[in-house]
């Protein structure tokens, strides 16, 4: 049997990291989780409610490829909430995740062979599934002068097809302002670039809010997710906004390629809308940990990091302490009993000195790990 | 904001028809629904306390990218009891229904601009799918001598990198037996063309049980589903076998393309697998339909019909009555209320003579729609 050269796509590092540490796991070690990138909390339990209610009254089967009506209406009043924006709910697409939502807008926009610019640091998963579709992934290094975000100079001399931004960025949690994501857009525009604006991690911001690429222009993709604020990343359900001709192109995609999201995960996400107390009850957590590593880890020597504006990671420099972040980590993992992540999956030029730390879990494990990290780190320098 | 090419996927003839129905009820008349591929019956009961069980003491985050290791077990487990093959559990892929299946191993085994043949009348979406990724769709027209499902003779002078077989097909509802799978098999494998086995109708049978593609060689793929025997459409849960040196791959692009299943629908499907009794009770009902179907359909003047194997669709040559499928079942959800689907998505070449109809709904919806029906037809010769 015949594989495809698409179907080879590069291995996760991480996945490593996670092996080893189950391993440890099933040995009986105790580890912290500072590698995961998803809340330690359940759905919002409205939302759970709404689902166990509906699954004794509703036989839950195909819904319209697009989502639940009321889904595409509640997912458009949240942009009038957030960004006092008005959404037209005939643009919103719900999709099966994210991830749904990236098969969808790549597919409705380029053809095989195309060429998508992304930001490197970045989320190593566009650069994959974009390989699977045969279109052609362009890394632009971002500088650290940008906090990691990529900036119209970076693609001006690059051929590109399509642009992929994320603010806040994985896996620097840094976000763009408004006139730096107006200057990528229009800079985009000018070129008949097409821009896909990740939103996955808006809501999880610490100071100001974050700016949707909807703020700066109607002509864009807007890919964003129930994952991560509205901490339901196994539900698989997320969402798109697209320009008003293209709706007709998504939803024929989307009922060939996926029929509909999952049902269940619909009527949770509906109900999760409206758990604004228990979603910001998880956001002060978020800010409380974050708070924590933001003292913990200089204490622990690694002193080379930006405060996060959103997301729940700090993407640390640790140049001055290897050139193999894969090993550092690995040697984290066995000394320390803390699972980070090397930044290699990220950034492949020049994550072997970077480490993501996660702080989506639960206080109590951010402040045993911080401790960890602190015995282990001083033992190495001993 | 430049569109591709491969976006440009047909539309669903048979929306049309769904559109009209919704405006009917929405006006108030009461619709016969005999156009719809989903059985009216909720998940399994057991299963949807299983998963209202765990909403109470489980996050459900993110699963495996190849699903929970006792799903894969019990999929593997379900393999003995309905072929009795032992297969490997290693070798099952858990994926958010048969869609991200197709979507898998596509991009597994093909590349832009391969193409891959398709027996005609068969499931619309392959061929849009296969576009969506830029590959070429070959229509293998099959004759009614050998009752809508491809022979070697159909591709031997075609050339192809691979080949996808329903069997029960849709919207026939034919089975091929061991032999006729195997003639199959073999005349692809002798000319290095993959074959992929959509078996997502399999355990919905009337006489003798369906025969999967692995009863014949390891070195296919198979497509299967939780949405038809396990009355589970919504909850976008299915599976593959691959060969088991595939499996890595097949791992890397799921976890890019889609993270993981979706957990609560896995905790569903896993205790589905337990529901014989209520599995078997709607089994009963369909081959009640069907048989009810089969008498009323020809005493309606639907005469040229093929009792089905397996599924639960009725594919009825209308030759004798019109050239214009659309047209007709527009007069007959006009005429008599019932909504049936035109053959022009299955077969654009002879899908005018034809109309899918399907009897997976209630056994009182079915006497009523047919009762419907030979009132209509009586007043039409009229």
């Amino acid at each position: 049997m015949r594989i495809s050269r698409r179907g080879q796509v590069d291995p996760f590092i991480v996945m490593d990291v996670l092996r080893a540490a189950r391993m440890a796991e099933e040995a009986g070690r105790h580890i912290i989780h500072m590698e995961i990138g998803q809340p330690a909390t359940p759905a919002p339990a409205a939302a759970r409610k709404a689902l166990a209610r509906a699954m004794e009254q509703d036989a839950l089967g195909y819904t319209v490829a697009l989502g639940l009506p009321e889904l595409r209406r509640g997912i458009a009043a949240l942009y009038a909430r957030w960004y006092g924006i008005d959404l037209n709910p005939d643009r919103v697409i719900v999709t099966s995740g994210s991830s749904a939502a990236f098969l969808l807008s790549f597919t409705t926009l380029f053809d095989a062979g195309d060429r998508v610019g992304l930001g490197e640091p970045g989320y190593p998963s566009y650069r994959q599934i974009l390989r699977a579709l045969s279109l052609d992934p362009v890394g632009l290094p971002a500088s650290d002068a940008n906090r990691l975000q990529p900036v119209p100079a970076d693609f001006a001399d690059v051929d590109l097809a399509g642009l992929i931004v994320a603010s806040p960025g994985n896996p620097s949690g840094t976000m763009l302002d408004k006139p730096r994501l107006a200057d990528l857009i229009h800079a985009a525009q000018a070129r008949g670039i097409s821009f896909i604006s990740d939103e996955i991690y808006h809501g999880l911001h610490y100071a100001t809010r974050a700016v949707t690429a909807l703020e700066v222009s109607d002509n864009v993709h807007i890919i964003n997710s129930f994952s991560k604020y509205f901490s339901m990343t196994g539900w698989r359900i997320g969402w798109m906004v697209v320009p008003e001709d293209q709706i007709r192109t998504v939803e024929r995609l989307a009922q060939n390629m996926f029929i509909c999201p999952p049902h269940a995960s619909q009527i949770a996400a509906l109900a999760a809308l409206d758990c604004i107390d228990e979603l910001e009850a998880n956001r002060a957590t978020y800010a409380e940990n974050r708070r924590l590593m933001l003292q913990g880890l200089p204490k622990a020597g690694f002193t080379s990091i930006a405060p996060p504006d959103g997301a729940f990671y700090i993407y640390a420099d640790v140049s001055d302490l290897t050139g193999d972040s894969l090993a550092f980590a690995a040697e984290i993992l066995d000394g320390a009993g803390v699972a980070v992540t090397p930044g290699l999956d990220f950034d492949p030029r020049r994550g072997g000195q970077r480490l993501r730390f996660s702080y989506a879990g639960a206080t109590a494990d951010i402040v045993e790990g911080l401790a960890r990290l602190q015995t282990f780190m001083q033992g190495r320098k001993a």
